[in-house]
């Protein structure tokens, strides 16, 4: 093999891989990648067995090749290079050595052999459709705070990526929930889509595909199996299996005949929640919310430390109610809310409580009272 | 005590309490920062028995007192406190608490008693001079790389400032080590420095210092003890033991007949360093240096890993030279170099080698050598 390439696309393509190794492997050929150089371009493929990066850039492929370096340490080593050089890699295939050449910096990195690289065997995909990048990054980013990191429950390990029965016909639906709080997030679906399995997306796969995402013009293509999910743009494939367990009925969580209805700046609101909250250190921090006559106040009590109480003006028109909740669970879903008032809709104190952005019912949040 | 203060003007104050205030004490009382409110400002004092720190603040004061409370829960509380609010602090002294009210926030926090805090005893100073902020914040941050990390070797663990013979007559010095590289940096003796006792400044003084130096017209009043060092600015008192033992000879150390010397440009060098450590993984990276006629090749050899070289075009005109340094060692030192290029000064690959600024004697650096 012996090609170059543009140091930006180089460094690209390989900080995607090295995302994707493990820091900690106990199998040498997983924590490189693997080069594949043919025609006008150089493909960069890394793995964890449940994950697949696959990225492509464009090179002057003087002999075409492959074979596979330390994922890390090429990354860094392309890092350091200078903007804009030229890096020349070449491999004999006898050496054990891939040579890295850029101005008058030389490297020479140990390889192993292409054939013992575990390349994902390839899958049918029953359903193939097209998301825009911004739509698929609403989906995941407003319900992945609420992926379990219990691993006895590993079907919550992730979110859960399916058609659904939406207030206007079907939609493509993301669900994340960890028993104490849940998101259940919605987008209009795609063509191609109905019919498709739902699918567990683990929890590191959602972060990788995040990096996908940035750019608000792109389009993803999207395949789904009943084993594997493919998110691909033109330069990078990123292909996951899925979690392989049945994703908890989540309908009936979804409380339906709350009425106590709240509206508040969500804004004004996490930063009052957040305050209140610094009084105690304790890890679940319990907040505790009186509403009365447009008055809502947020008060905390840590015996040891003190306590805190602020008051906030509101739109509350129901009876007096108290209810407490988890300091952080409330930030984090106040926090999703970007556009409108977080509106709040209570039953009693003891009941889940539903919160959604204005009258949007097509990103939904539920969250589990505490006692206080 | 009831006071009212400028929110601003307050986190400022309780930022530096807390960060002097170790996270783990077994002493609750050094969790707290004492509040002291008379006249038109308040103090806000906090210790880990080593360093201590006092911080004015302007205050409507309406009732005189002082209180004790948990430094990180206040400063917490202040800092989210909206930009711009005047905050209100008051202490029955019967409650065990002292109430923070700012806006329609209310937070009362549990107090310790204030005779229980323990401030530092005064100390006669035998030496008081003036510094520009500029000029100490020079002598330490080129110095404080060099510190040694080791417990055992106590006397190292922090800056020497004392009065030395530079080259034109006496400097106020700054010296750190780590018997494997030293700094030497020196300033222009202060007016009344003279006949100033040497001090070992420690690790933790050295960061706490360093935080009041960033006002370039700021003039720092520092007196000198044998057991204490002071700095001090208008608002900030910062007083800290010192390392109760001998700093070592450390002129010995510094070679006086280096005399094979490389000029090269700091920035690309340190650069190279980096590029070619990169293949290592070892903590102590070993550099191979090979100097000919205006040629410089550094190159790094892992034999697991692979191995990597550069070139670099330098003035060097003295015979063939092979040096090893540790990698980490060679960038810490490069990286002190702002100005002019570096230039460094071999004996033979076994001497210690000495690396200064262009032809300015002011900052001076001794690296060990490795054997490679």
């Amino acid at each position: 093999m012996k090609i170059s390439i543009e140091r930006g696309a180089l460094l690209r393509a390989v900080a995607r891989a090295q995302s994707v190794v493990e820091r900690r492997n106990t199998i040498p050929i997983l924590a490189n990648v693997l080069i594949e150089a043919e025609g006008d371009e150089a493909t960069f493929r890394a793995t964890d067995l449940d994950i697949e990066v696959v990225d492509k850039a464009p090179a002057k492929v003087e002999r075409a090749g492959s074979t596979t370096v330390n994922a890390v340490t090429f990354h860094e080593i392309v890092r350091k290079l200078p903007d804009g050089a030229l890096v020349q890699l070449t491999d004999d295939g006898a050496s054990g050595r891939m040579n890295v050449e850029a101005g008058r910096s030389n490297f020479a990195l140990a390889t192993l052999p292409k054939q013992d690289f575990p390349v994902m065997t390839s899958t049918e995909y029953s359903s193939n459709f097209k998301v825009a990048a911004p739509v698929l990054r609403r989906l995941f980013d407003k319900a992945k705070f609420a992926i379990s990191t219990e691993e006895t429950r590993y079907y919550l390990n992730g979110v859960y990526m399916h058609v659904a029965d939406g207030e206007d016909g079907q939609v493509l639906r993301c669900v994340a929930t960890d028993g104490h709080r849940l998101a259940r997030i919605d987008a209009p679906l795609p063509e191609g889509a109905d019919g498709m399995p739902g699918v567990i997306v683990p929890r590191k796969a959602v972060g990788e595909l995040r990096k996908l995402l940035d750019d608000d013009d792109m389009e993803i293509a999207v395949s789904v199996s009943d084993t594997k999910v493919r998110f691909a743009t033109n330069e990078i494939t990123l292909t996951s299996k899925v979690i392989d367990g049945t994703f908890p009925d989540y309908t009936r969580v979804i409380p339906q005949g709350n009425t106590r209805k709240l509206e508040v700046d969500a804004a004004d609101f996490a930063r009052a929640v957040d305050r209140v909250a610094t009084v105690s250190s304790e890890r679940s921090r319990a907040v505790k919310l009186q509403l009365d006559e447009d008055r809502l106040i947020l008060s905390v009590n840590a015996p040891d430390a003190g306590n805190a109480e602020e008051e906030l003006v509101v739109a509350y028109s129901d009876e007096r109610l108290e209810i407490g909740f988890n300091a952080k669970y409330l930030l984090e879903i106040a926090s999703q809310v970007d556009r409108e008032n977080a509106v709040f809709l209570f039953n009693s104190s003891g009941d889940p409580t539903l919160m959604r952005e204005g009258s949007d019912m097509s990103a939904v949040y539920v969250v589990m009272p505490m006692r206080v």
